[in-house]
This record gives structure tokens, C-alpha cells and sequence, in this order.
């Protein structure tokens, strides 16, 4: 029953095809455009921003999601963002839709949208059904035609970000794969996290969505860059049922538990590579909350510490400052007693506890700082409340973060 | 009626009388304690951090007001935290209040303090009892001994802060005068916001209180710098009651509306000139919400838009991203609805609306980003759903507070 993590991303399952190309959205000559595809019709699943305003794609998924249509294609645009939350943007998601229905033949109702840029531009319609014409003749399978859509989907991100994991079930090989994109911008707008998840398991809707919605509490919602929630962010999976498995429509099926399991894999690591190329950031910030009271204290205490602008600073600076952890716990809302919490930092270059039942132990600020200087850093405070625990992933605030975002429009 | 800003501070007021002293606790020399005295025993109000971990001096002062004895004199240090929050930080307290009750000649349960600056370092008692004893004997009521006082409590902060006000009540003259700080470090630490406010104002215990307390919804709760809520944050209210008048105890009296407008002043005008005096900031960024269904969905809205670093970072490229904006009210939780929202800039440069039913007016950006480059930059949101509005003060998120709060402790 184990899980393997193995080389791909949006094309790795059974059936799942993908393309991109460069429609000329992006003023760069980049790519702009990726189009992921399946052979047959798939359930679908999705989670959204909670954002109170949200663009137009996220409203028109949410419609696909719900409707319990068939979902079969998914085009996305890098250059601009539909961020219009009217009848205006609605209506480009329909032309969207439309001009990919008929170019691939395949239902209008079975076609998502993405869309994640610039704000405040029109979309170019011309320019995004010129690209959705150059891209369905070279939709493939391989491990390219996976990776060049994962390259296009970006903005301001570093690296692109693609996972895969397997399992046997029923004696057949399940594959779970997927591509996202962090927080960036090309242009100051608003940052976008966007996640395609592509599988192949023969499962019932109802069941993947239980199993998205459950799984991104754990992980895409204990990510922050900067505590700005996007009014695009959207995961969408894809399940086609070409691995063949026997369907599972019990969450007491353990076909259910592992493809959960596998799932979270993905998803942890998509919200570990979206922290860790934050905006302007040198380290992925990663901050364990153990023997909590309740699993949700440790996810209100960690998320409150990765999210605290002076201790993102101070990660930035190497400096051990549990001041400013101790003080993001306590304003959280989670439960905690200042007074028996124990803090230990920790990453390749070792580990050292720092406080102790609340009072700083008599730790070497040189051992700190060695260990505060690698790229992954992980924070362990044990609140000995309890068996629950979390993790959240942040990352440092930089100099970096304030010229992306302070630097006027040019 | 009118109410009168007058030049003073924290001696502005009859009775009241303040001290300073270079104690040799900061390192460079500086003055480091301030000693406020009033000739007559006070009534005391106060409001404290709502952090859970809460320093010790936040624990003692919060007894003291509570207990409903008088007060006469607090102390204060910028050099050192105290931020301990066991049985050692309570035993500084402790000591210095009994250091001052002896050299004053006052009852132990009549003097409150205050702390601020490096955490993790011990508080020094010998120094402290030491600046004691050198600002006894210097207690003086000019306007001199106010604003040096006002300039030792300072840690990073760039300018001191004073204020007072004075208005007619029953033919006697009323004043209120204080001085605060804001977060500023200087070694990474916890930031604090202290403020001290004197009166003459002759006023039930209960009432002062309900005053304090009630105005800090408006005021100091609606400023940020950094999104940190402190473990030091303390506002203490004195009312020695030598003005004279009637004693106000009755909530319906015409004289507790004039103090609770005066009381306004003074702690609006602190709010403004701590988020104006933001860690590394350029510009004070107040935000009003008008409009509003009620107050509560007004000052989230306005208190989210301040916080947020995109909003922050494009405040300090002068640029004018009013989607960042709107994204912010989006994820507060306050109502509003996207498609109805105006949006205005304001400064000294002109006004302009940015944004009419949610949608971008054709404003010129040359003229938004000269609106911006002032050093009070006001944004208004019309969310025309009601009557209600509020006003919320934060700064700018630039280069320098990531250098003095991301810089190694050295």
C-alpha cells in the first residue's frame, strides 16, 4: 500500500493530455497559455478562494463544479486576470468557453477557465482563441507536453512546480499528477495561487470533492506569502477513471483513505513550493505546532507564526527572535500557555531548542544562526496542551517582496 | 463648547508633574526613564494588549487598575522589555514599584509601570532604582519637563509625541495632555505601543474607565504598522480631579460627552502619529470606510485595508492599486458588495476616484501617483450600503522596516 512519487505532472495519469503556447497575452513573448485535456470525461472537483470578491473564473468553475457536468478541458491564461467580478468578465469566461468547446468538440458545459495576470486590462479574446486554435493540435501526453504547460502557467513564480504520485489499487497503478503556480505578479495586482490536479481513479464525485475539501485544509490553507487572500485562487481535480479500479463510493473504502493519502502528498507538496518561491523570499518557512489541544489550536497557532511580518523579517535576517514567535501565538487565538511552551529551530544544519517551558535556554546565537541560514527552516513549538498538531508553510520577508510590490507601474 | 488644542503633554494638566533621566540602560547613553507624578492621588483607567502572553508590567498595571486603589506615579523604561511573563518579570515590577514608593514618599499600591525595548536581557534594578532616585528631586510640571520625558520613552521612534487639549466645564478649565510611543525597536524584539494620558478632570472611577475604554475602539485599535499585536501595548488614563469641576458621574451629563470628545482628540491624534511613525515608513495611509451597514463591517473593512502588505508595498511605489484594495475588504469579512463600491485618493495634491461601482474609472495615473506621494495619503471607500463609517491609520511597508526588523542582532 505504499505511495511513490514519480517523475511528471498534469499528463502523468492515464488519459490526461496538455499544450501550451504563446498567444501574445504577455508582453514578453512568453508563454501565456496552457490547455489541459482529457480523452474522456471527467469528475470534477474544486475549492475556491473565500474571498468575498472573486474573479470571474472562479465564479464560472464553481458553476461547472456544482452542476455535476462532465468536466473534459481546462484553459488557462497567464497574461491577464480577469479579475472583473461582473457581467463583463462572466462574459469573456463564455467566449472562453466557447471558442475551446468547438475547437476540441467537446461540450461547452465540460470547459473550465483560469485566469491569473495583469488587472485591469480587457482580455484579449482574438489572442486567446488564436492561442486555444495553436494548442489543441499539439495536445500530447509525454512528460513535456506536462511540463510546458506547467512553464506556461507562470507569472512572477521561479521555478514551475509539477508533481506525480502512484499507487496500486485493485491491481491496477493509480497515477495522481498536477502542476500549480504561486504568488507573483507580472504587473502589481492580485497574487493568484492556482493548482491542477489530474488523476485517473475511478472514484464518485461526491467522494473527490469530500477528499479535495477535506485535504486542502491541511495544506493549501496553511500557506501564506504575505496574508493577502487572492479573489482568484482555485484547485481543480480531474478524475477520469481510466485506471480502471473498481469505482470507489465509500469513504469506508480503504481504496478511499489511500487515495487520500496520495492526494495529500500532492497537495503538501504544491503548498511547500508555492511558500518556498513566495515573493522575493530566500527560505521556505515551515513551522510545526505540536501537542496541541485541538487540531485546530495548532493550525490557528502555526499559521498565525508564518504569517507575523516581524518574524518573516527576522527568518530573513538569520535571527533567532522566539520574542516574535511566542508573541504571533499569542495574539492567534489558538491555546497555549506562554509559560510551558518549549521552541526548537531546526533545518540540514541541525536542531536547537531555544526556549523552554517559556524562558530562552542558554542556546548559541552563532549555532542559531547556522541553522537560520539554510533555504528550508523549520520552526517546532510544543505546546504540551495535548496529541494534536500542524504544520503551515511561509516563507521570509525580504527587501526583494517590497520591490515586486512597491515599484510603481512602469 | 469648543475644544481647544493647546501646546503641552503629560504635565499640560493642573497637578501633574514628569521627570527624565539618562539611567545608563540603553547602551548609547540616551535618555532611558520617565517618572510621572501627579501632586495628588488620581483615578486610574487603563486598556492593555489582548495577546495572551502579556509582559509583566501589562499583569502589574492591569492589578493596579482593577483594584480600584489611587495612583500617583508611573514609571517607565525604554531600555529594557521586561517581557517576561512568570514570577521574575513580576519581581522587577515589584522592586521598582517599591523603589519609587519609598523615594516619592507614596503608598507601593499607587505607582504603576511600564517597559519597553531589548527583550531576553534582565531589567537591571540597580540602574533602575538609580534613575529614580536622579528624577525625584527633577519632577517639575513645565512644558520642558513634559516633552523631555516624552523624548525618553522612546525607542526607535523618530519624533516624540505629545499632545493636550482643554475646554470649559463649570466655569473651570479642563485639560488633557499626554504623550505615547510607538513600535519601534531597538534590537529586535516585541514591538510596544505605551501611551500615557494625564487629566485634572474631576470624574468617577467608573466612568474614566467606560471612557478609556469605549475611545480605544476607534483609536488605538485602529492603527497597524506591521499586523503584530504587542505583549507590552498599554494605554493608562489619570485623573487627579484638580480642575475643580463637579464631579461627573452620571453617563448622561453633558460634561462626560465634552471629555469623551476631548479624550478623542488626544488619542486620535496619538493613533495618527504612531502609524505615521511606522518602522521604516514614508507615508501615514489613513483609510475611511463610509457608508457602511454598521460600524463593526466599517472598521474591518478599514482595518483590513491597512494591514495588508500588497496594499502597504504599492502605498510606498506611489502607486495606485485599487485592486489590492478591494481584494483586502474582500477577505475581512466586513459586507460590502464589490460591484457598488467607490473608491477615492486623497492628499494634499488633490482627490480622485479611482474606482466607480467596481470598476475602474479613466483616472490618470500621473495624477493618482502625485496624489500618492505626499506624506498623508487618505483612501475613502463608499460601499454605499448604510450610514455607518470608520477610520483606520497604518503606513507604508518599505525597504527599511525589513532592515530593522530583518537585520541580524548585532
Amino acid at each position: 500500500m505504499s505511495i511513490q512519487f514519480i517523475e511528471g505532472g498534469v499528463t502523468a495519469a492515464k488519459g490526461f493530455k496538455a499544450a501550451s503556447a504563446a498567444a501574445g497575452i504577455k508582453k514578453s513573448g512568453k508563454l501565456d497559455m496552457a490547455l489541459v485535456y482529457s480523452e474522456t470525461p471527467c469528475r470534477s472537483a474544486g475549492t475556491f478562494t473565500t474571498n468575498r470578491v472573486q474573479a470571474a473564473p472562479v465564479k464560472w468553475d464553481r458553476n461547472q463544479v456544482y452542476s455535476g457536468d462532465p468536466a473534459q478541458a481546462i484553459v488557462i491564461n497567464s497574461g491577464v486576470a480577469n479579475a472583473c467580478t461582473g457581467e463583463e468578465g462572466m462574459g469573456y469566461c463564455a467566449d472562453t468557453v466557447e471558442a475551446a468547446a468547438k475547437i476540441l468538440g467537446i461540450p461547452a458545459a465540460s470547459v473550465l477557465v483560469a485566469s491569473t495576470g495583469v488587472i485591469g486590462r480587457q482580455l484579449p479574446m482574438d489572442k486567446i482563441t488564436g492561442g486555444i486554435e495553436m494548442m489543441a493540435p499539439k495536445l500530447g501526453g509525454t512528460r513535456e507536453d506536462g511540463a510546458s504547460a506547467a512553464t506556461a502557467i507562470m507569472t512572477t513564480d521561479t521555478t514551475k512546480k509539477e508533481v506525480a504520485v502512484q499507487f496500486e489499487l485493485d491491481g491496477t497503478t493509480v497515477t495522481i499528477g498536477g502542476m500549480c503556480k504561486g504568488s507573483g505578479m507580472i504587473h502589481p495586482n492580485m497574487c493568484t495561487m492556482l493548482s491542477f490536479i489530474t488523476t485517473d481513479i475511478c472514484i464518485s464525485k461526491e467522494l473527490l470533492q469530500r477528499a479535495l475539501s477535506e485535504d486542502i485544509k491541511g495544506t493549501y490553507n496553511m500557506i501564506s506569502v504575505d496574508g493577502d487572500t487572492s479573489t482568484n485562487d482555485s484547485v481543480l481535480l480531474l478524475a477520469n477513471g481510466q485506471a480502471g479500479n473498481a469505482e470507489i463510493t465509500d469513504e469506508a473504502d480503504e481504496g478511499y483513505a489511500l487515495f487520500c493519502k496520495a492526494l495529500n502528498m500532492v497537495n503538501e507538496t504544491f503548498s511547500k513550493a508555492i511558500a518556498g518561491d513566495g515573493e522575493g523570499c530566500t527560505a521556505l518557512f515551515e513551522v510545526k505546532v505540536v501537542g496541541a489541544k485541538t487540531l485546530e489550536d495548532a493550525r490557528i497557532l502555526s499559521k498565525s507564526i508564518i504569517t507575523s511580518s516581524l518574524t518573516k523579517a527576522a527568518i530573513f535576517g538569520h535571527d533567532a527572535n522566539w520574542g516574535r514567535i511566542i508573541c504571533a501565538m499569542g495574539y492567534s487565538g489558538g491555546e497555549f500557555d506562554p509559560e510551558t511552551v518549549d521552541l526548537f529551530f531546526e533545518s540540514k544544519a541541525g536542531k536547537l531548542q531555544i526556549v523552554k517551558n517559556g524562558v530562552a535556554t542558554d542556546y548559541s546565537e552563532e549555532e542559531a544562526t547556522k541553522i537560520l541560514s539554510e533555504p528550508v527552516v523549520t520552526a517546532i513549538a510544543d505546546v504540551k496542551m495535548g496529541e494534536c498538531e500542524a504544520t503551515a508553510w511561509g516563507c521570509d520577508l525580504t527587501y526583494d517582496y517590497v520591490r515586486i510590490n512597491g515599484d510603481y507601474r512602469s
